[in-house]
């Protein structure tokens, strides 16, 4: 099987607005080609903060993905209450459980 | 449906020893009860690097896998391959898109 694909990455919400950040990354982010895995998580001792966590059956999904028109529809949406990222590497999973 | 509790963290393989410590981690991580994600993955900038991110159905059955046979298991096995360990955030996971 070929080398799967990953991000582990960290954002952070304008300040009230995770949620409705959040709600649009669920939206955008269903049912992409190549997707194996899309957490999305809200961190507990952060009300700003998200950490998402990426699988894909290749780098090359990962990239596609971003032209799809639900992907950008959140971007849009997303950006204006997005505050910034934070941690963000790229990474090669190698096990799921039972994800 | 009640809350989901997660874990991201980062932990750093003795050098050289990563492929023996992400060995011990798959090998102790399958079938445990209430766990409904355990990606883990190598980081791809750095050779010692390693990524976890763990969805649980409840904080109490991550509680509870750290007695479970295989667990100890891994951990025994696991810790003298352990550098280090970096970013740990306790999240709430709230989609898990294809997983």
């Amino acid at each position: 099987m070929e080398e799967l694909y990953g991000i582990v990455g960290q954002m952070k919400a304008a300040p009230g607005k995770r949620a409705e950040l959040v709600g649009y990354l669920l939206e955008g982010t269903q049912g992409m080609p190549g997707n194996l895995a899309y957490i999305i998580a809200e961190d507990l001792a952060d009300p700003d903060g998200i950490w998402i966590t990426e699988v894909w059956r290749s780098k090359a999904d990962h990239a596609a993905s971003l032209s799809l028109p639900s992907v950008q529809d959140a971007i849009t949406k997303g950006r204006p209450l997005i505050a910034g990222f934070g941690t963000r590497v790229e990474t090669r999973p190698l096990g799921m459980g039972e994800a």
